[in-house]
């Protein structure tokens, strides 16, 4: 999809002068192209705005002589609120009418399964009934649907996966932007999901598809059921999520983490290859590699043990 | 559906004498019409039993003098078992047999959807496939269905909603009288769920129709993935909550209230506009608003912090 | 399925001589069968060896004269990862071909249901649209099934129970043997899941068959939202679970235990009967019965308000 930039900027309530040009996506500052609106809402991206390579940017004034002569000053001071408008025009067009797949040789697809336009299918993959795949969605070789699964559009399935009725990958990240009213304008998420070869993901289990860019769930992670997975998320190779885990936004796994159920992360940071997090441990900062955790907020294994006898030990003495 | 009292109470077990009447639901003391059945089984609710205006009461002996003369005195020791038993009698009939919505124009609907009796839909609906839509269904204009989302009998969706894929809205709430040997007996669940205008709720989601009355999402409030939203909850205005949050049964959130992921209450109490509880907090008494909480038991986030440097302390002494 | 053990051994690497001998199955030491495979993994199980009645176990050398004579030792340093390989090839053989259920009197069933081969139902069953109904299962008289649920192959469901839309039963547990590399491979999950007659199961719930044998939940129990029971699990009759509980592999719950909101299981531990475990409480050891329980860990309920109060104080005097 491409718009005019007039076509955009007119639509959602800013004015503007200057030299149309073409729009076909939306990204970060840092990864936005030529063809691309950025957006600025944070002084920890300063840094990024001289370098930003986008076709204009949503910014408010007094950072606007910041971007590179190859950016457009889209000015205003509610610079997320308008991308969560322009985002709109980025949004795939859902619609009931589908395709049939191309596939390779060996396939198994129940009749009852619905299939979107565009969809690849590789060789011997099983698809069960009631699933939904969604427009140009990507099945590697071997890889097993259970019934009632459903992948957004966009979305790529690698080799030899295997996933369990009822969960959901690529569906929409929680994104909003908030007017002065408290009311939450919807930022469509244009990104996708890419899930590697050899995962499997239980049953159940939520997979959200990125804002910008993509979500990745690397080779040979294994995810127990019931299990949340962010936008923007970077799950490692290898890991091992059990029940009920939550990832929050961009929340970045080394491989073989091992997240231990009803554990979770606060989002934006990342945990250290080899490392574990206890069950229910609550993670709410960057953790290095190869430690045990636990707790809320998650800290050293060890000394949450010591902590928790510390306790128990206070109420002992008060007998 | 209305039954004759003298046939709810001889299927259930009670003698009857007095007149009969016809009977057409059941409700709360305070909230029972003068057609419908309630029950007295907590002396928290003393106050509303001579003011009561149904029909008749299951109600321990001791307490039966207490009701106005035109409540009939349904005498037992198990008021509340009894109302379980006389639930099912108004419980909706669930049947294949389903029917062809009335809709308004550009409604975009995939050919596997299943709609039950008497479902209408407004303009420019889309309901992808797998999706079940139950008896008595409303679906307001511009409202997307994701695939594989159920909608149980009796819920109303609003105006340009957007409900995720494995999302369940209208399912029974968790309610149940106990026997004295330890058997749970259903409280059927009668009443229904309301999703108001421009709510957004994400994938594998559970929202439960009310056991009286309704079961409330407001305008504007968007749901994350995986979130329980239980029986009787009153879910404010443009609400934030982020995945694997669970509201426990009558949890009342104002407006603009945010709940971090996997937050939890424990039901029957209210948090205040503009508060957030965050991230693992778990909320058991009632909270006033425009403050920040967190930790199990809910607190000042503030105090809670103090509480963790207290608590790292105590450890970091002992070295 | 029948394989020779020759076939077997030859296909996951390891060499074999002796008699060949029919394999019909895996279990543990302790279950095995005549005609099924067995393995040694951890020094917990040395008194099970001498007695197991399994065909051939994979064993470390230094423990493989303690089998008995009628057990072939199958040395191997990797004795759980060549479970894992030749649990490969009992898993059942998953296809879209499907059949027509055999059915007492008074069934219901939607005809977007999809069946497996060889499925059974009682009288008077209601099945509504989009579910399926996995081959060899069996589902008891008065029993509904709300739309979307997925019952995969070998489930028993018993009479009068009700399972709510979106629910997944005898999906695998999360079970897997990893390789030295860190890679994980799969243990195929060949038991099966039984559910006992008056279970009511919530929506989007996920009970996960068992690797050997059967998960069960007994009669009676009713299980809320969202909730996640492992493989392996033993819930016991008339168990309440509210909203978003997990139950980690190899729980077992006594006679009307009840799990608050969120709580969790560490697995492998049994909790006793007529026991409560408070929301969001996390247990991580084995509990006796008739008691109430909450925090993480999980200690008696007296206890940790004591505890809280204590932490509460430790802040105040700092003021």
């Amino acid at each position: 999809m491409t718009y005019k930039l007039s076509q955009i900027i007119q639509k959602i309530g800013l004015n503007f002068s200057g030299n149309d040009i073409d729009i076909d996506g939306i990204h970060t500052l840092s990864e936005a192209t030529s063809t691309q609106l950025s957006f600025f809402n944070s002084e920890k991206f300063l840094d990024q705005l001289p370098l930003t390579k986008a076709a204009a940017v949503f910014i408010d004034e007094k950072y606007a002589n910041l971007l590179p002569s190859t950016s457009v000053a889209l000015v205003t001071d509610e610079a997320y609120l308008k991308l969560a408008l322009a985002s709109k025009f980025f949004a795939h067009k859902l619609e009931s009418k589908g395709g049939h797949p191309s596939m390779g040789d060996g396939c198994d697809i129940d009749k009852r399964v619905r299939f979107g336009k565009n969809v690849t299918l590789g060789c011997n993959v099983t698809i069960l009934a009631g699933c939904y795949v969604g427009d140009n969605v990507t099945v590697g070789s071997d890889t097993l649907l259970h019934p009632n699964v459903t992948l957004y559009h966009g979305t790529q399935l690698g080799e030899r996966c295997i996933i369990h009725s009822g969960t959901v990958i690529g569906c929409d990240g929680y994104g909003f932007a908030h007017t002065k009213q408290g009311e939450h304008v919807k930022i469509y998420q244009n990104g996708n999901t890419v899930i590697e070869e050899d995962v499997e993901i239980g049953a159940n289990c939520t997979v959200d598809r990125a804002v910008f860019g993509t979500t990745y769930v690397r080779k040979g992670t294994k995810l127990d059921n019931l299990i949340q997975v962010a936008h923007n998320c970077d799950v490692g190779e290898h890991t091992l999520c059990a029940a009920q885990v939550g990832l929050a936004g961009s929340t970045t796994l080394g491989r073989n983490v091992v997240m231990g159920g009803q554990s979770g992360t606060a989002g934006h940071l990342s945990i250290g290859a080899f490392s574990t997090v206890a069950g229910k441990g609550g993670v709410t900062k960057s953790l290095e590699g190869s430690k045990t955790y636990a707790g809320f907020p998650a800290i050293d294994h060890k000394i949450w043990l010591r902590q928790q006898a510390k306790l128990a030990g206070l109420v002992k003495r008060k007998k």
